[in-house]
């Protein structure tokens, strides 16, 4: 028996190693990190950073510019040429500045405080050049022009690691600072403490967006600190520790040209202890390189997901977006599995790594379903951590943030992820997933109580008129999602009344306008409308946006207005130009017409014309907006990039294909912009995307081939990809 | 190998099985718990409580009157005859009215308001009588009169467990009230909330004496909750939970006659889930009878470490001593290591056990000491809970209580307590444990600024005169202590200035008065002045006590007085008592003369004859006190029991011996009052203290054997004890 057992497990270690094996050739053989530029997003509205982070990272350590402003709401911005330090924690691609927390700056006595001669209470800020300057997927590297440092970045899950190259200076210094803070964030506590000659600990408690959110630390230095000081709003103190809202550490030593120093960096929002763990866990040597080229591999590993072949400049594009999908959600909980929940109270995570940064109401239109393709291990942890934010809050995930609910945006559009996770056989507790679904569907929170009442939310409800168009339509999509996993689930009863619900969006249709309209209390359109407007009833967008934001029932729209009324309204979208005058809102841009690509509500719309016998129609526009939309350059996003989801509309839409309803497992067909496009499934199937006849003037597809079979519909499922197999475009001019 | 290895296991198991064999016959042929009276200490001063803990547990759960005030500090108060309901934490033995979290009680349709016609916010109470109740060690039962229930509680470390046995009726209750309190104790944010069918969580966080206290709790019930409301501040809730300073829950079901019903209630200071996994770890099933039968065989195998014959009184007397000197410290972490630390974070003890509660005041004299004998396993975890928390707050524990500093008492004793189990060969980290020791010492904490610069601590300095005399006293005895530790580590400066500060009592000493006399910043000794007077530079004393107070430097005291002063003064002592006007403090009990035993400062000085070959006077008022100051009556405590200080004196003082100096590794010795003690050292050895001639009558020594040999000094060594062997005691009238 115990020979067996013996034999077995060394069958088992060669199965493993012949299985890593092949997987180590391909990462040498091809770099798909060569592809990926972190800097495309850091300029125009894009909101990315460029710095050091893991796929689905605890950890986004990246540059700070130090200055305020929309502009800064990742830290940095490609036109600045100021590096305020480099902070632990950002968001990527939102409009909302939250985090930087734990600010390190090295300098030295060539700083001077000359250099920002406004600033009171001045903070050691240098300057850099893009020229000496560069980052990859896991890396960053600057060189800090005011003081000659040299500064290095990369990262575990739970650790960011530095290394500063310094000059020989007898005032070399690396400053902590925990009081330094940025557009919403404000540090409320603060603590900071020596523990050993190698080792510094404490926490940053801040409210700013997330109202209450824990970052403790474990910073361990490869130097002996011979010199610390301690400062609580600017005052040195005889100690050493700080306490307070704003406290900053300082350690000075004598250094020798070229000397190197490594600070890692643990993260916790748990505990101190918790940091001390994941830092023994995850990164117990001082090996920098290593760590970087474990975080390179990883990388490499993620986007080999989907090997596409391309122009270089598609291969840029695809691989940064498809980078810039796994940079949320983010790892929330530690090695151990403890996390500060959305109650304010620890919980463990049991068989799951508790995830958080929720951007549902962008990212359930397609990067969710992208994530159900290519990583359904991270789905399952997902909805397992939907769960326990329902379990500590009784509501699902809005717009979930760091162990808090900001109760940004609208929908519950974690119902949609959940329901096309459970349909497409992504293993969870699914009773209590349904549990979770109906609860927040039938609480009274974001208006729901008036929804539930009179079929639609009134636009002159006191308290409640905000965005009411919005919600109704996002509110009915959702409703059919949960009527969907009522029916899988056999709770006929429930099925039938939200299948009800899910048609609330008809009582906003206004078949004089033919737009979806704002009601008031007793059933009265509002009146004057302007379909342009962007007004209060609308989120982020107007009646053009919303007309078409019915994703769960596109032939109830057409069905509604008549066919021919749905063609011109959706030709018009694309044609109907704001005029000179037209004050457009910050979130409006990457306009085709009235269509915005630059922000979601209408992202789904381009395929819409598949609906009514013009696929040709479908077929441009995507190639425009894939074409005009995307670049290669610092502003190669033309909206906030929002957590992945302006990616993931790249990945899908340059591979062929979208999923216009994101809980239907059916995913809508155009012609591919890339040359071939490998999916290599987790399930250890390929399907492959192949084109003939691609050129960038063959915008439309003449025939298609599925597993050699010719197709004539134009959608495909998720079960035809899961089976793996061949799907080939014949394209034309 | 393999089969070596298997042989190997099977021999380790045989070796383990063998060992517990006899322990498990012993238990069987010998149960000491049946000599514990969990009562004695309920009337009086004593103020201890009659509940369910097991060993250093975490919970202490035990009944309430629902009354306020000193007496009942405890929660109950043997007088008494009503219970409100078992709260799972309680002090024992203290003059602090704090915890009392987590109140349950069950009641019925035959509870009537007016019962308590002048609450407004009414409770439902019930009446009990003494004669429908019993304790044992781990075990409390009584039958609620009120109602009818007959309610059974028993505990694991960490989990408190009810079995309620109710009668017919149509409307059983029972109530979990999250909003009662008493006495200092205050909740601030409270929270319940109902899981599934068998489950409620929650926490309970508060504010009292230890200012953040935070008890989350699980709490499983065996049968299905069917009908459940949630109140907050009195008004019924829509809603399966309830968050607030003041919530209840309380679950109504149909009963029928005879049904039981288990409730296991799961704590822990880190978190609702660390205390479903402390519940899992420790309590898995529904078996009341075998954890109650656990918790008795775990008190029976403590109880065991010293095997004590006398009479039937002595032994019940000296075993209910014993139990409560293992009721505190109490267990603070979780199974997993997470607890809340007294800087308000989350820390993870790794490789020990976090306790807190440590009365520090108290029980460095002879408590601790008894733990260096019986329990020194324990002892290692204690000093790895002090030296964490002086991480967590830079100081190590003065009166620490549930994750937090009280700062209650003086003196740095636990310091005593390290330095002792230093050199007695308690494993700890020394350089870190001498670390804290020296950083306390020189801290300004506590009026050490002027005791450091003056020699002494002014009574009349701002904010700092209050207990100045007993201040200085204990510091210079902690000093000591600091200074034999700094011998031990070679470190020659410390010694030198710490062994200075030892001496830093004399400069209080006034010889007209021949009292240790307060002094003002200029030097000028405080007039006019009577010693008996308690006033204001005593702790809870007066002069009288506190001359004697110099436990490490007897001999200096001597040499200062001269020896006739100090014999004459020795006498005073106890022969000049309190003049019939005399106001005495509340904490001024157990009086003989002057000497208090009801308070702890003077509990060393009945040995003090010794040092001035009066050796029979030693052995007289010893025997008196024991015959005089303890009982087997629920008031058989003279003062406050002190978390096990006042029971720790009668244990050594009953088997002959005590440790004048707590960190000296010297016991002093008075006649035995016990016939026989048997002590099982856990090296394996035995310590046998015999007597021949032992009867009432009989107090004093006529001879000493140690080993057979004749032993003329009148102390022995904790080495000598360690060694095993035998001490023989000849005693005459």
């Amino acid at each position: 028996m115990r020979l067996i057992k013996g034999l077995s497990l060394l069958a088992l270690l060669m199965a493993v190693y012949s299985c890593k094996q092949p997987k180590a050739q391909l990462a040498l053989s091809s770099d798909l990190t060569q592809y990926v530029d972190p800097f495309i997003g850091t300029d125009g509205p894009g909101n990315t950073y460029p710095g050091a982070v893991v796929p689905f990272g605890m950890v986004q350590l990246s540059p700070d510019n130090g200055l305020p402003g929309w502009d800064r709401i990742a830290g940095y911005f490609w036109p600045d040429s100021t590096i305020a330090g480099f902070s632990h924690k950002h968001l990527t691609g939102t409009g909302a500045g939250d985090l930087y927390d734990i600010l390190i700056m090295p300098y030295n006595s060539r700083f001077t405080a000359d250099l920002w001669p406004d600033q009171e209470d001045y903070r050691p800020y240098s300057m850099f050049s893009h020229d000496q300057e560069s980052a990859s997927p896991g890396y960053y590297q600057v060189q800090l022009l005011s003081s000659g440092i040299k500064a290095e970045l990369t990262a575990t899950k739970r650790v960011g690691v530095h290394r500063y190259t310094f000059p020989q200076d007898d005032q070399s210094k690396i400053l902590i600072d925990l009081g330094y803070k940025l557009n919403w964030d404000n540090p409320t506590d603060t603590y900071l403490k020596l523990q050993d000659e190698h080792t510094i600990v404490g926490y940053r408690y801040s409210t700013g967006w997330a109202p209450d959110q824990r970052e403790h630390f474990v910073i361990a230095c490869s130097k002996p600190i011979e010199a610390i000081d301690f400062y609580s709003d600017g005052n040195k103190l005889q100690s050493t520790e700080a306490k307070g809202p704003n406290t900053k550490a300082e350690i000075t030593f004598k250094s020798t040209e070229g000397e190197q120093l490594i600070l890692k960096v643990a993260l916790s929002s748990h505990s101190i202890e918790g940091a001390r763990n994941n830092l023994k866990e995850e990164c117990a040597d001082w090996d920098f390189d290593r760590i970087a080229e474990e975080a390179r591999e990883n990388w490499n590993d993620q986007l080999h997901l989907i090997e596409v072949q391309g122009t270089e400049l598609q291969k840029t594009i695809f691989y940064t977006n498809l980078y810039h999908c796994f940079l949320t959600p983010s790892l929330h909980s530690d090695v151990d599995g403890w996390y500060k929940g959305a109650d304010g109270q620890m919980h463990q995570a049991k068989g799951y790594d508790k995830y958080d940064t929720f951007s549902l109401w962008d990212t359930y239109r397609a990067a969710h379903p992208l994530y159900t393709i290519i990583a359904p291990a991270k789905v399952k942890d997902m909805i397992a951590s939907f769960l326990s934010h329902f379990n500590e809050t009784g509501l699902l995930p809005v717009w979930s943030l760091a162990g808090n609910e900001t109760n940004m945006m609208i929908g519950y559009h974690s119902v949609p992820v959940i329901v096309d996770a459970y349909l497409k056989g992504i293993p969870m507790d699914a009773e209590r997933a349904y549990e979770a679904c109906k609860a927040t569907a039938n609480s009274n929170a974001w208006s729901l109580q008036p929804y539930k009442e009179l079929g639609y939310i009134p636009y002159d409800l006191e308290n409640h008129g905000h965005w009411s168009v919005s919600k109704t339509m996002e509110y009915a999509y959702d409703d059919w999602c949960i009527a969907q996993f009522a029916q899988a689930l056999n709770k006929d009863d429930d099925y039938s009344y939200l299948s009800e619900r899910a048609n609330y969006w008809k009582n906003l249709y206004d078949s004089q306008s033919t737009f979806i309209r704002p009601k008031d209390k007793n059933g009265k359109f509002l009146a004057p409308f302007q379909a342009k407007d962007y007004t209060e009833p609308y989120c982020e967008s107007n009646a053009w946006h919303y007309f078409f934001h019915v994703q769960h029932d596109i032939p109830g729209l057409i069905e509604l207005i008549g066919k021919d009324a749905f063609a011109a309204k959706l030709d018009s979208l694309f044609s109907y130009h704001p005029e000179a005058d037209d004050e457009l809102p910050i979130f409006s841009t990457g306009m085709i017409g009235q269509y915005a690509h630059g922000n979601e509500p209408s992202h789904h719309v381009p395929w819409l014309f598949n609906e009514i016998g013009q696929p040709e129609k479908t077929q441009e526009m995507v190639r425009r907006i894939l074409n005009t939309q995307y670049s290669t350059k610092p502003d190669g996003y033309c909206g906030n990039e929002d957590c992945g989801q302006m990616s993931a509309w790249l990945v899908f839409a340059s591979m062929g294909m979208y999923p216009v309803n994101p809980a239907d497992g059916i995913y809508h067909l155009n012609s591919p912009w890339l040359s071939e496009a490998v999916i290599n499934l987790p399930n250890g199937k390929t399907f492959k995307i192949v084109t003939e006849n691609q050129a960038p003037e063959n915008h439309f597809i003449q025939e298609m081939f599925l597993n050699g079979e010719k197709q004539t519909k134009l959608t495909i499922s998720h079960a035809d990809i899961l089976k793996g197999g061949e799907l080939k475009f014949v394209l034309t001019k």
